[in-house]
């Protein structure tokens, strides 16, 4: 995929934000790594979805240097630059990001829970709780704000020592989700099924405080059914 | 109606889940059976509905083989296979299934709760509760888990002596609805009500944590309104 | 308005039912009085909203007699023959009446609890909270369910003295919503209301158990600014 | 801006709250200040939104008197004269005016309960809290009810010396939000991120009764990011 096609998919893939009702007004983006993987192409800042291009794009390097562009990128293209490096070690077939304020995910990251595994729809997409980073400290925000949210998420998988792969989204303390694929589209579909994973464990907990979570044999069964070499969902071989 | 209408009709019925909300990405499938009763046509595995055709669909007998079709079939298909050989003696009227991960029907499931009949919406689809499966052992799920899917769901009915025509509706433990019907167009017509159920049920408990089952009478009238032979409910003679 | 012209309306007003996402499936209808007062038209049982055409409509007496139409009327005929004969003497400009079971309000219906005047939405159209019936005995339900049906919400309007021109709508304990208006379409906005209402009742309650009532004040003010001769709200003269 | 043209914007602001979801039948409406800033275009009083055309709506002095229109202004219109009044000197650059009852912002003020900032989606619109006024007393209910609206409203900024261009909206106690900005097309904006807001909010404390405000550090750099002279969201200039 040359520069000028990775700028068509990932204006589809922001696109695709507003189709699937994860965003209001501008608050959300999708960004995914060039073939080289040194640079990525990312939403420009606060351009309303209706009017965006292929065009309007905007490359950004792995050191944080816009290389070409006509607009401002995103306000979040630190925390995507310290994502793309760490993922380049951690979990190089992750090539897609995105930031969204989708309702549910952004109550359950104000409420600051991790999302449980109540069920199969999660287990499907996620191995296990949704997570939740620590909130940034006052010297972390007022320093480099953007860059700390990527690294307070980094240090959450560091710590865990979860695997972001199997686990392609997170819950920022007091601000919001982010997810991931192995491109912007796919990360765009964890996020939709973040959504709706976070809805249905809300009406969960309010329909029982105390729901139990998903047996642990079935998480991994469903896990399983779509990821992995034994998978056996979908039409392609696992 | 031959395989190519069936076919035709089944793909339609997968196209409804879309058009009702009732599925997320490719989280849905509907089958229904062969005139001659032994085999069933049911979606693709993971396939997105908006590139579906006719000719997408699988042709799988009841011996849980595929007979025809250029896909693999829905990962779900030996709960299909378990479930139809259930009721082609309990209830052979019922010749199409459904089964979705509906945002509130699955609330229930993964809160583990049976959805009570609160009202007459409810007693209009659904004779009495809409009951919850117990959830499968370890073995179950790590031997056969679509087959024992199947089979737990057929082990509440046998044990309780319902009647899967009169409640054609079971929530799986820490999993999803199934639904079902005498075609597969009847099952997603029931997947619809049973999740406008499941969401005015949410709200009810809500507004009342111990608001009152409708009174036996009142389900027996509404119930017998809209099914069996002094049905007056519709254009149609009971 | 001939009966041609009625026929239409009606029609229209069933179809708007679907335009403001009050019915699923075919769980809802509207009616209105011919001129001269002694029949109206209804929506036919059972058939879908995307199949109905003026034609389709059915004519019936206030004596609960079909007087024209090809189509077997409303299962909830018989209340509307109890409802149109209680407005003729009562409130006689009452002219159209809608049911449906219409998400929020149903679930009020089946916690069994009357909607509260929380705010100046609901002073605005209801003056005062929106009522519940008793629930109806069990020879009520077994010898005569829908006339029986409007006969306790008859009972509700006479025993407690409001007048069902200011209080247009009512909930059935364990069924759903009743509304009315000067015409059919009239009634389908105040279900529509009633919609609204319930859903932020709802919500209200959710963020304050013992939310206070609309100071009677205010109520006044808000319902008299829209209704009476003395209103000022709209382009037309109290 | 001519009038031709400010009539034409503030008919398109009208319409943004129907293509939004702000508005249930007629609730609601938007307007602006003229050029000179002593008179404001206003949505015509219960005109659905279908029918409105930029002729309809009304031009009013902020003495409070039509100056040109066919139609009878808003009801609210002496609401927004007495804000309009108030901006003029408190915050000259506030030129629109938004009312709606949205749903969920609603139900915050009729629970009387102020929508606290418990992330940064809120953080980025409202700096802080959005408040809550005090309930109207009868004789102000009584004498001059919509000026007194506008009148509870500047109490509270003025008694609270928050600034009313950093907190773009209000909850008016037992009754909706109001919301302003640069222009009809920003109250807009901002009355959708109220809804928003709103919406987490509620989700947030339901998930959480004791969920904590978000860090005030964090709301001065969010709030930061996006206004004032260090912003550095978007495409313009802070």
């Amino acid at each position: 995929m040359n520069l000028s096609q990775l700028k068509e998919s990932v204006c589809v893939a922001n696109l695709e934000l507003v189709k699937f009702g994860l965003v209001t007004l501008t608050w959300g983006n999708a960004g995914e790594l060039t073939e080289d993987g040194d640079a990525f192409v990312v939403k420009p800042s606060g351009v309303p979805y209706e009017q965006i291009t292929p065009d309007d794009m905007v490359l950004v390097g792995l050191d944080g240097k816009v290389r070409e562009g006509r607009n401002r990128p995103s306000s979040d293209t630190p925390t995507y630059v310290t994502l793309f490096r760490y993922f380049r070690n951690a979990a190089p077939q992750i090539r897609g990001i995105v930031h969204t304020h989708s309702a549910c995910a952004t109550a359950w990251a104000q409420a600051r829970r991790e999302i449980p595994c109540f069920g199969t729809t999660h287990a499907d997409q996620f191995y296990g709780s949704v997570p939740l980073t620590r909130p940034l400290s006052r010297e972390e925000v007022e320093s480099a704000y953007e860059a700390n949210t990527g690294n307070v998420i980094v240090e959450y998988f560091e710590r865990s020592r979860r695997n972001p792969t199997e686990v392609p989204a997170v819950l920022v303390a007091g601000h919001a989700p982010f997810t991931w694929g192995q491109t912007a589209h796919d990360a765009v579909k964890n996020a939709v099924a973040l959504e709706a994973v976070a809805q249905m464990a809300r009406d969960t907990c309010m329909l029982r405080s105390d729901a139990p979570i998903l047996e642990e044999y079935v998480l991994e069964k469903h896990y399983s059914r779509k990821h992995g070499k034994n998978a056996y969902y979908g039409q392609n071989e696992g």
